[in-house]
């Protein structure tokens, strides 16, 4: 089977570019994945997989960083006109772009979870001409939004491993799980999914990614460690205008409050037991010179190297907004645009990957568990996974990159989507009880 | 003479009236009244003044607060379209709006000057259907730029004295000189004039609002103290984006830099010899949440109850600026985009001016100096006058007005343009000798 | 009557001069005049007046910046050895040295008050031999306790006014308080004494101090306005103390609390109608390099030109304060250590004193209400007074001074304090209906 | 030999205890061991050791926080009165207590260098009758200081091993050097007297210490790493005063100097290669409440995993200590009071030692390399060692704590210094070529 196996997937590897080029080409933002997971969806359809869409899938209220009813609503007519099916898109409406797929096997077993992430960057696509998607043609025509992460390849890995398992569903026991999730850029698509039930009764889960630091063909990341837990947060402070001549006495100065947050919040203390960041990066206040500025804005994130390093960050975080608002007599709001917790893939599961991987000529360097120091919203649902006592890991497949991760002239070698597919599809069989 | 002037004034009205009107159509901001300057230099040169403009009028280097090259170019191309004449405007490229004109009298004396201010305010004039340019059909056309601070009036008034002290010159000894000011809202238009030297070997100098707080029919105060002297500085901090997760070490915050020159320049120790003021109205710096700021700007303004106050303010500032930049290893740059000194009336001029106003009946409440509280770069060319030993004032004549100055119903009863006028003449007259 | 009253008033300066002396040499700071409070309530008793002294005339509750209770102690025990009745120092425990005298006269009439300070400055005499006080034997030998501000003078000035008027009483209506007030240096003694009720029911009162700015023999003025308000805080802040290099995330730190306190303090918005002042004069933090800080203090004082700008200045303190403590998680306790109101004399007493003085040939230069610019608690007394229907003043009495009021050189010439006794008479006299 | 040296070494516990009980009773803190120094030098002279002491072995400029020079002075009385050598005192005037001993063996070979620490902390012994000090009558009669980090037990055991090597140096190649080192707390004294030449061509070194946190007897860990480098700085800053009410503006205020400096600096960017830290743990600033404060002093330190993230620390503080006192107009002044580098123990070293070891029955749990994550000047001689091409490592003797290091309650178990100091002797041994 290993050989038809791989025969297959080699056949599908045209298919596979195709797909991925196309949504490479029409390429959709964070929670505007319209268009892609229609797509997603009616081929999930096609191939008898039962699925969970709309509200179901994502809990509106955990829903995170998402843009305005009527910037929602443009993308909704925007996919339409880019070749959506308009009944599919209707049902995502506010957003709701994250489904999963269920597919039972050949009798009673575990159920096993892939998670694909389907959202693309904020950044202008290079139009350089030896840019291998404008060579193809297929360069996003989305203007400031494009697959610089490479989502568009692990969409078109997760379609094709569909296919793949729907033939050999029989031949196994328990149940195939596909997540394909929205926005995970921010880390905002996680939590809302896991909150609607994607990872319930889960046994195992697996999250892929094209492209190593290590920029390198056949190397095989089995596992990785250190997740950056993070939280992402809009702060608004309200204060009161007066004139700065004659009457600054009457105003409620919300421009010094939040440089007294900023200040502070910088200066929040080390964590004795391991790394944290924070970052005001962003601020604006005032409306005048000879204003006393009513108004602020920041844009910050924390970070920490575990989960609790995090919440460290956000308590004190929290604390340091909250007077600072109220030591210039305003009021404030805060909300959570993005965040994730940490995470670290189970080893036992990262052992048999290893092995499987082994097995394949495709990949010549395979190792297992490795710092990532990122953050990924792919840790939540592993974490919950493990919190119910399954397994779960995240892969990084190598491969060569023209261009870093975000970068406006990011490519990744094509090819390398076939070994990804294979990957999978063995790792399913493997724990599912299919043939060695 | 007397009754004479007040006929001839009289008859002048109905043309002030249709002049305002056309100005309150055409607003036009500081540095961009190339139509209302236009009509000026032209009028003037036909009443017979020589006139001086562009570049010989304005100091290029001294300009403070002008627009960018293409959004000057664009009012050059608009001024046109509104009817302005091509080569006059041509001749105020850059900006150089400002004009000045001099007419020589019968015989030797004293030199008379008078400064009239063009600008409009950066307001969107009310819709409400009774505000009187919305009846009259002359609301401003130039959307976002309305004249509500009766700088039309004042451009009115000095054409109509302009006419009536053509006629008067032979029988008075020295000279006028009739300077019209642009940019005096946000105090940028006049240190540039008196660069160019606009009242050099200046022995008199006048200058004239319409609209007292203190709202009355028949009020002229006929002298000011206590102008604010004010600076208005735009400051621009360089430091260096990072990557916020992986290495916020590399990069150098201008965000804090720009949050640590706020809070300090607000706690600059407050003056035992008189109220001051600073306000840095507003704080834009960042890009993206993830990433160390390496830019900042800040909009501030400092005041003072004379020119020493307002310099221990810029003086304390300049000196927090450069420290918080270079606490946060950034670079800076301030820019001076506006600001005057302080100033006082001459007495012996107020006294004389209000004798003068007490004999005619349109004024029944003549007073003499009071406090000003607020800025004027009228200011800054009376205290130049008296440093070279010659006298000035500044006169408020109260009229009713419908809302407050720079409000978006702000508007004046018109006839009182005329007493204004007359008295304007009067003066002028008394003081280069003329028949009493 | 006006000789024999000049007579009698030289007759005393001898004495008065003694006593002034006496009080120099055994200075006694805030809360501490044991010994003069003693020797002043002996004094009085035995011209007949009934004494309100102790918890009557001062109320505990209300006492701000008192010592702590065995310093208090010890300076009981210091007054005793330095000759203070035993008795009526025990009456003083706790600090209550302040103390009230009334007098009935002849018949019903208004109640007039005289008030007088006692306490000494925090100051080293100098040892220069050409002092005065050194000449004459009668430096303070309470080291670092001097009478700098001329309220041994003031005391002195009492006891000859309080003898005058016992032998004047039968022909008066009316009756007569004199008020030996304690601690006015940092403005502590008059609020507990108002509290304690020593204006009640007064009708008209009047302070009096010895040296003026203007340092010229012969000058009076006799009113003063403009007395600053002022409010005198000490603040602590409680953290949380850990060690610096291994977990620093588990302090509180109030170190970081007070000095966001302090530079936010010294921003509070200057306002638009008078004049304010903030001053953090003193921080202390810490306890040792390598800890968290656990522990914060600061000695601050607010000023305004009215008491509603102190008001203003202390209400925006105390969010801040607050803010600035919870913002690092610590808890904070703020205590008023003085603090005085703003106020004005009554202009109709003003002027009768005027009219008192200028009869005087001692006062060559009579003035009216003056700026006072400083703070002093005896307008909190008049404040009172004129807020119950009643009239006020205080009057600045010239004379050479040696060197500034708190300065180690001062003093002032001893025979002024004569007609400054004999105007006191003359005022109560004249409100009292006695004769002219 | 080898059971010899164990037997040696049990005869000359008495000694050692003796001597560690002598040491821990005449407690000295860093720069003041006058006594314990005169001790070491006289042994050491009797034992045929040529000495380097005073200015020769502690280079002046580069001593870190030595006391006063009248302190330093009353300490080498104190040391005289508690029987110390007048003239070896004599010869450490100005706290030049470090020295080091030289010993050539039977040929030529290597040398190898013993650091031994000789300072006592800051902490008042407690009074508990069961603490073994106070039982045995040996507690600190130095009030206030106290061997509560085992240095004296080090000096006992650098003594013994002293001896013991004199007996065995015709049989070693190479020579031996005793360091004895003052200011070990505060990490002051080594650099000094590596500055002074004490470990110029010195091939190994080897550092000792009693007491590891896992209170475990026969516990040795062999070598160490992260040891954190650090900096001690005190800051002083130097404004000018002025009345708060009257004059704020002629001030500078070196308290709003010192907050803008402690709030920034703790805001310090967080490294991305490792952990940093960075504590103001002292502030003090003012005068008076009412006086702009002119003054202000900073105890701080910083830290870092690696001497890089060290410098970085240090280089961030001097650029916002600088600026702080410069944004408020203010002079000031750094000056390091301590401080070391990081650094890490040798591995071929460690491994040696670590056999040496496994070969003794005292120690039944022997390890390698483990973190350190505290500071230790030893490093600071160790990694200048390494730089030349030597190796060295810090052995950790584990033995029963009654309480952690610096706690008033600490002892240790006396009869753990025998194996110490045989182990030392079979290192020294072994690398100087004797028998195994």
């Amino acid at each position: 089977m290993s050989d038809t196996l791989n025969q297959k997937v080699k056949d599908l590897l045209p298919a596979m570019i195709r797909c991925r080029r196309d949504l490479h080409k029409y390429a959709e933002s964070g929670w505007t994945e319209f268009r892609t997971a229609s797509l997603v969806a009616a081929r999930l359809k096609e191939l008898g997989y039962s699925l969970t869409t709309g509200a179901a899938a994502v809990k509106k209220e955990s829903m995170m960083g998402a843009p305005a009813p009527n910037v929602l609503k443009a993308h909704q007519e925007r996919a339409v006109s880019q070749g959506a099916d308009p009944a599919l898109v209707a049902g995502m409406e506010g957003g709701l772009t994250g489904l999963w797929a269920d597919l039972p096997c050949g009798g009673p077993g575990p159920r096993f979870a892939l998670r694909f992430d389907m959202d693309a960057n904020d950044a202008v696509e290079t139009d350089a001409p030896g840019h291998v998607p404008n060579k193809g043609g297929f360069a996003s025509i989305n203007k400031g939004v494009m697959h610089a992460c490479a989502h568009d390849g692990h969409v078109a890995i997760g379609l094709a491993v569909a296919e793949l398992l729907a033939e050999l569903k029989d031949s196994l026991k328990g149940s195939i799980r596909l997540i394909f999730q929205p926005a995970e850029e921010g880390v905002r698509g996680a939590a809302p999914m896991v909150d609607a039930g994607c990872v319930r009764e889960v046994d195992f889960i697996l999250g892929v990614h094209m492209g190593v630091k290590a920029d390198k063909k056949g190397l095989l990341i089995c596992g990785a460690r250190k997740f950056l837990a993070t939280s992402k947060w809009d702060v608004r402070i309200q204060g009161k205008s007066s004139h700065a001549g004659s009457d600054p006495h009457m105003g409620r100065n919300a421009l010094l409050a939040a440089c007294a947050a900023a200040l502070n919040l910088h200066a929040i203390s080390r964590h004795g037991e391991g790394p944290t960041r924070i970052t005001v990066g962003k601020l604006e206040a005032g409306q005048g010179r000879n204003v006393i500025p009513p108004n602020a804005f920041m844009a910050l994130e924390t970070r920490g190297a575990t989960t609790e390093l995090n919440d460290y960050m956000t308590s004190e975080a929290a604390r340091i907004i909250k007077a600072a608002a109220e030591m210039w007599g305003c009021t404030y709001a805060v909300s959570t645009v993005g965040g994730t917790k940490s995470g670290e893939s189970s080893e036992a599961m990262v052992d048999e990957i290893c092995s499987l991987a082994r097995a394949m000529p495709a990949f010549s360097d395979v190792r297992g568990i490795e710092d990532f120091t990122g953050s990924e919203d792919f840790a939540h649902m592993m974490t919950e996974v493990q919190r119910q006592g399954g397994l779960g890991t995240y892969i990084q497949v190598g491969t060569i990159l023209k261009a870093g991760h975000h970068n406006d002239h990011f490519d990744f070698d094509e090819d390398d989507l076939a070994p990804a597919a294979e990957l999978l599809v063995r790792v399913v069989r493997h724990y599912l009880g299919g043939k060695k």
